[in-house]
């Protein structure tokens, strides 16, 4: 009786653990510019290893890191990745350092275990398999763009590609993250919301007055809740003029999608404790808002004072921070444009708008595409489950530069989990997971370049 | 020729100084329960100076200093003062250190030096020259309330007098504070607003949320916002079903000082960088809004991100305080019920309101009383200019036991001006105020009680 196919030879188990060791004791926070040409740099080594040729690119920001292997008369994929983490705060909530490597029950510990060093290294990892199974040589060309300042929102990503169009030129693409949904099916996700970021400011006077002049004097804690409140309605609809006027329909096999995918919003109420979602969504409906609306987002407001007891103060300065997720066709611009309409119309021409960070288009691919079926088919191999094909993801992404400036098919798959703690403490990958998405995208390229193992 | 008559005497400007240095240096911060005991003795200890029986009152929480010496066959008038003080924070944007008297360019600054020590010490010098002015003997009764909490909502005023209900009884009663408005015209005032400060806070689930989310999970900002928005509209006019409802019509003698009042708003609005009024007031309307209007203002809203760049999350709890402002015969404890009837209503049940403070009740005293005539012919004597007769202030206090429950004439007059930075730093309080109102409360008891000085 053979072994299972499926399992990971143990020297790549051992292999993958060392790659993730050394990349997550390289502290690389973008929001902080650490340790960024020294991580870039390691994970040039390690693509070097596998074949490729290798150059780190300057940018306006962070390196990245390109290397590329073609194979005459293959296809070639592209690997989106990034080598940047999220800041380790709140550093005391983590069971261990957040930059060495801690395996416990079955997981892996450390800053970028799943997001994105983990991924990373399950893309090398499945490369030198697949060598193996094909005689030491890839079956298919590859191209790998490994970016820095992807949790700092990919600020020069869409300048790279267009300056890098050329050397970019591939078949297919797979995106940086993936992985388990919160039942532990096997996600295929075909799509990222756009998101524009907008600081909101308002300013009523010179200085803080006594509170009772409240009669007279204009409150901008008051101004400032209601020019917040006005965007959008208690179930999250927007009521921005024009707001949805640029949606795209959905078509006919992205709606059987959403309304076939496997009900989920009962066990993420219970994750996030919530007893009722917008809209009393449940099921399918759960699904669509998720996957196919657009959704304007309020991610703080202060103003005034906010300590115990009371203080009789007027404030006389609010700002607020907003994150509008967009679907195709709606363009980040545009939108920024119609709440400013909104705001002006609406008596608010006082409160200031500006953009927080540079914005990102909305992006999806046709879930019919070859490469998504191959894609659907590994995973369903790999897990012995089907894929939960998912239109789009709720987050964003640089996904617009690949989809449609280089016209690529994009698969999001990989070695993540729901509760994998991305962004947060106690950041881990199962390797569970690490078995069954490494050998998924091994068996993603084999079935879509029309190859099977030698011996 | 003889000097001025209302010129204070040298040897009590120097009293004066020295009383204020002496209190300024004790830190009488009520809100960090800071030198209660020892500011309560140093006020008794100059009481008795005076010639009064003295007694340190205990409380729930700081104590009471009261002070009688009853004049047979004369009326009596009630001193309310206080000794505790507003906290001394920014330090750093003091001239000079808070609790050490200083004089530049005739100003006394410290904290306490306009609220309310400056005010106490006046009335301490005003009794002083009376007695020089009669013979060695108050001409009048005295009684002197001076509390240790008014910087904190006097939480426990009402019950101290309805305790000492038959020790205080009186004639008439001189305020804490008082003095020359924005113009530098004597101003009367006889009332205050009550207040009711409300605790709002939301939770929507277990803990902050990926704004990916957003079109499903509940944004406790959004909820906090709204809800605060709903309770006021734009020109600050309360939404509130009932709020109204028990709001007492001016009387015509009422509503004639306020058609009459002279205008401030221009001064004001330069003062504050307020380019225009809450429903464009100026004038009389502006007057009319300060003083008979009641409102809600909100004094902080917070909630999630407030940093720099951007920060994708769907908040979990939201906080906002209010203060509303109360005028007769609203009752604070009913407003209270009608906030959360409106809240309820318009679909904010989630939203918990509570008490923040324990609610002031609103109080205003008949204009037309002779104690007030007195006080008006007393102010255009010392200050040659007629004074400003003001139904209500904006602020508020524990006027309700003083003019409700004890039934005493209340008059608000005393040693402040507009631009005396009261609770902020560079506290002050100027040498011509100082000689003015000393005179003015000097002449207010001679005209009231009917005597003239002798010789």
């Amino acid at each position: 009786m053979s072994a299972d196919p499926r399992l990971l030879p143990d020297d790549l188990r051992a292999r993958y653990r060392d790659l993730l060791a050394r990349w997550v004791a390289l502290p690389s926070v973008a929001a902080e510019g650490r340790a960024q040409d020294q991580t870039a740099e390691a994970v040039a080594t390690e693509l070097r290893a596998l074949g490729l040729d290798v150059a780190v690119h300057a940018t306006a920001g962070a390196p990245v890191v390109f290397a590329e292997r073609r194979v005459p008369g293959a296809p070639t994929v592209l690997f989106y990745n990034h080598y940047d983490v999220q800041p380790a705060d709140p550093v005391e909530l983590w069971t261990s350092d957040p930059f060495e490597l801690a395996e416990r029950d079955g997981k892996l510990f450390g800053r970028g275990a799943t997001d994105d060093k983990g991924q990373l290294a399950s893309r090398v990892v499945a490369l030198e398999w697949l060598k193996r199974r094909h005689g030491g040589a890839l079956p298919v060309g590859v191209v790998f763009v490994v970016e820095g300042e992807e949790e700092v929102g990919s600020p020069n990503m869409g300048a790279y590609v267009d300056a890098h169009r050329e050397r970019l030129q591939a078949d297919a693409c797979v995106w940086e993250f993936g992985g388990v949904d919160a039942h532990d099916r096997p996600q295929l996700i075909c799509g990222l919301k756009g998101i524009v970021s907008i600081d909101l400011t308002v300013r009523t006077g010179a200085y803080d007055q006594h509170s009772g002049l409240g009669p007279v004097v204009p409150n901008a804690a008051w101004r400032m809740a209601a020019a917040v409140a006005s965007l959008r309605d208690a179930e999250g609809r927007a009521l921005v003029d024009g707001f949805y006027d640029r949606v795209r329909p959905a078509t006919d096999a992205e709606a059987a999608y959403v309304a076939n995918a496997p009900r989920e919003d009962d066990v993420v109420a219970a994750n996030v404790g919530v007893e009722r979602f917008l809209g009393g969504a449940t099921g399918a409906e759960w699904h669509r808002r998720l996957q196919l609306e657009p959704v304007i987002n309020v991610n703080g407001i202060h103003s005034g004072y906010g300590g115990p007891g009371m203080k009789t103060v007027l404030p006389v300065a609010a700002m607020a921070k907003l994150d509008v997720r967009l679907v195709p066709d709606q363009d980040p611009h545009e939108i920024l444009g119609l709440i400013r309409a909104h705001l002006d119309r609406h008596g608010f021409g006082d409160v200031a708008s500006t953009l927080a960070e540079r914005p990102e288009h909305p992006s999806r691919v046709d879930p019919t595409h070859p490469w998504v079926r191959h894609a659907a088919a590994a995973l369903e191999e790999a897990y012995g489950t089907p894929a939960v094909v998912t239109v789009s993801s709720g987050g964003s992404g640089p996904l617009h530069p690949f989809a449609d400036v280089l016209g690529l098919p994009v698969v999001m798959i990989g070695v993540g989990h729901a509760q994998g703690r991305a962004h947060a403490p106690d950041e881990n990958v199962r390797w569970v997971d690490v078995e069954r998405g490494t050998y998924a995208t091994v068996r993603l390229i084999e079935r879509w370049a029309g190859v099977e193992p030698q011996g």
